[in-house]
């Protein structure tokens, strides 16, 4: 019963182990733990299988594999969508608080990932929606025990979070700018040269501005050319801000940590390295 | 009327206190501060005004939304551009020096973005220009008081103003090699690949150095494709040093400094900002 | 005999010099080392058949040239060939452990850069695969002596290998990201707008938001372009998580460290590499 | 006389003050000075002069410029070209040494900017390449004294050369990796789908890598598109490796150098900030 760390997350959401229900018991032991041998086998399972079902649905997009195998991927589909429909509900039945599970991140995912596929008798075309099922692999970390990728993604998330707010700043300069460089365009360039509205110049702005550069749209009177190349260049500029943001706070965050010692009088932590008492009461450490 | 931080720009503007006008006083403090109901009405009112006028321009732009609603739209956008006229009159005759506001950023922001409808009597299309409306969403930070998000903001305008000398050689030197890369490709290429002058070219040299790379002018030439691979990989190298300076500038800027307290007993130095005794000895600062 | 660092890799797989295959020898030493004016020409010979040998293969694979000078082109290459075939087993010949080299990177590369021309005889166009013999000029490093160059690359292998796990978790989100967001263009697209399956939806998705932008898929409703757009924002954002990891780590790599030297005397730290005399108390380190 | 710095480059070049030919001391202080008004006059017509013949280069590579007024930007060409003839000529004159001169970077550019409009004479078209007349405005930073700017630009030149072992090695890698790819790619597309030649699949795989993607060649293959996508995300992660460079690079060279403190004993410098004793001869310092 040692699910470490992430698997954790569900410990306190076991069925109390007192109770009578052995089958409820057995059946969370075996789909949100990985430590018995059924546990292993079932999540090995659980991984081929999503891998096995997204395959189908790209084939199925495939025409000329459609025309050949149409009926076969259609079986596959459903019988996947049936298995992990039926995973779902024992996840639910199994697990000691289902509501916080269904709106947790992993238990929206697991509803997404079947959903499409019912839909899809009222809405065709909706079934290829299923492809969210990828997400579902993000349980591969925890499954195969690579807590070092953890810790590594738990840094990267923080380094993304500590720049959140400069990011924002920086996105709402960004769409202030294509709006603004958009409608320039559209009155510089017009209708006929293919700026057919402000949204498609907006959308010609992001393509230029982003480094993209399709172009489906491209500015014909020597006017727009120099505004675009002006674009360009600034372009150029200020994709080094989010890099210069987010390469700062990686840096930061990668370095050594402050030690972990903690003031056996106070609690406090964060000491420094160099430190021999305790900065928040004065006892020697 | 704490009106803190940036709001307070205006501070010493505000009409005199103990003059008779009354009503001019109730405008000002309705207009310029945020801090009252009245205030913050008008604040929130205004921030949905703006954005539903441009909302109200960009589709004026589509043509389709024009042929079956062009007559609400242009009596909506003459509605707000009025409105938008009042208020700036209004914040005119409030505000204690009229000069200082208008030459203010968002003096002019707020000129220029109702000048277009006005200008589109004589200059039809020229009202697309209001957009500009778009900046004066920047007082949002203000109004929220989003003060964490303008400390950012300081902090990443800091950091770009102090790489402003590397930048501006930086810029000059891609001037420069556009130039002269443009040119030569000129002679290479020649007006029946595309390369019909000059200008022209150096907009080609520009789309392919940003890596922007529309593909609407290529060179088929050998010469001319062997010069331009030569190009894609400088222009790789040389995207780098735009993002080198302002990554090293903003990890300049955002680090922390450790306080500069130096502890009276043993004058140790280097104690974190939360640190309330000596590391060293122990001692309460 | 001095083959100093990367050379000696294979120092001890020299044959014993006290057996009397002198011949044997006489090969290792012209073939492996680069010390004697004998080996130091047949370094300077390889390296220049090798730079000769790629740009046949090339000048052989444009039909103009091909219907100039096919046949000459086609004895040249097999000259090499034959040639770089000799070389081979004679490496194998004359080295210690002829499994060992076999199996290493060089040994590897060395064999694939002649299997290609004979694989030709029965799948024809297999022949310009031996292009992978420029790799064979990784050895000008060694034979060159450009030390300095190899504890650069050391360092900056160093640095990538350190950043591998977040590497790895960024690409697993990349992939995530194109499988998903490519499958719902696919859905808003259609095929009738060049997304024909899936595959191709998630091709066009890696051109997008790499910012490589060929402009041969490109979506055409509003909802599509919309979608990219965003995409295309996300995507500049992105680009600067791997640049981050990178210079966070190439930073750390490339910092001198200080000694860890302590002074006899007084226990001060952090002296430079070069110091003779403590900088704190003056004694004699 | 106070010719500052970079000016004071070409100080011991002065013609000796002690001979009688006032007129060639005369024309070096006004050419090659900027601190008498003749001096200063002399250099902003100067750079005056060579923007306008760039732009009546420009002008006239414009078919619809050169139809309507060719006859007079053909007099202006010839005009600033007999004019920077003489000026070279008087710079060859009046420097005491006219080798020097003539072989620096500046001599160079100077012959440069005169000799493509003398060579149309004999191959027309070659005048466009006067355009690198605007290398001669290098000068500008010199005669405005933007002394901060030159210690800027030091900077980023000392820091690029500091990383220049670690760019070769990383073009050299590049360089590998667009041979090898496309080659691949010539033999998995072919002639039919555009990549005609192995130089061409290697322009393709340049155009890739580098993420300008002009579209001009794309692949169509399925194999070829999944291909082409690992590169695009290859070149996604790669761009990161020369941007760490150059960042940590210039982070390094932006760094608060070491105190500029001698020891007055045994002249040794760069000692740390905190030291007290010499590291190097152990004397107080």
């Amino acid at each position: 019963m040692s699910n470490r760390q992430y698997g954790s997350v569900w410990k306190d959401d076991a069925p109390g182990s007192g109770s009578g229900n052995g089958l409820r018991d057995r059946i969370y032991t075996i789909i949100f733990e990985s430590d018995t041998p059924a546990g292993k086998f079932f999540d090995e399972a659980l991984i081929f299988s999503i891998i096995l079902s997204v395959i189908v649905v790209m084939l199925d997009s495939v025409s000329s594999v459609k025309a050949s195998h149409g009926d076969l991927l259609y079986s596959l589909e459903w019988m996947f969508t049936i298995l992990f429909t039926i995973e779902y509900f024992l996840r639910l039945i199994s697990i000691g608080r289902p509501a916080k599970y269904a709106t947790s991140f992993f238990g929206v995912v697991d509803l997404l990932a079947i959903v499409p596929t019912y839909l899809s008798l009222f809405l065709p075309g909706s079934q290829y929606l299923v492809v969210i099922r990828v997400l579902r692999l993000l349980r591969v970390f925890r499954i195969l025990k690579l807590v070092n990728y953890l810790s590594e993604a738990d840094m990267l998330i923080k380094a993304l979070r500590a720049s959140r707010q400069k990011i924002t700043l920086f996105l709402f300069a960004v769409v202030n700018l294509v709006i603004i460089l958009g409608s320039t365009m559209y009155v510089i360039e017009g209708a006929e040269h293919g700026f057919t509205s402000i949204p498609t110049s907006i959308y010609w702005a992001v393509i230029t501005l982003t480094t993209v550069g399709y172009g489906d749209i491209v500015p014909q009177t020597p006017l727009g050319q120099g505004l675009a190349s002006v674009i360009m260049i600034v372009g150029y500029g200020i994709i080094a801000v989010p890099t210069g943001i987010i390469t700062a706070e990686i840096a930061y965050a990668s370095k050594e940590k402050p030690t972990s010692r903690v003031c056996t009088e106070c609690s406090a932590e964060g000491h420094d390295a160099d430190a021999e008492f305790c900065k928040k009461c004065g006892v020697e450490l």
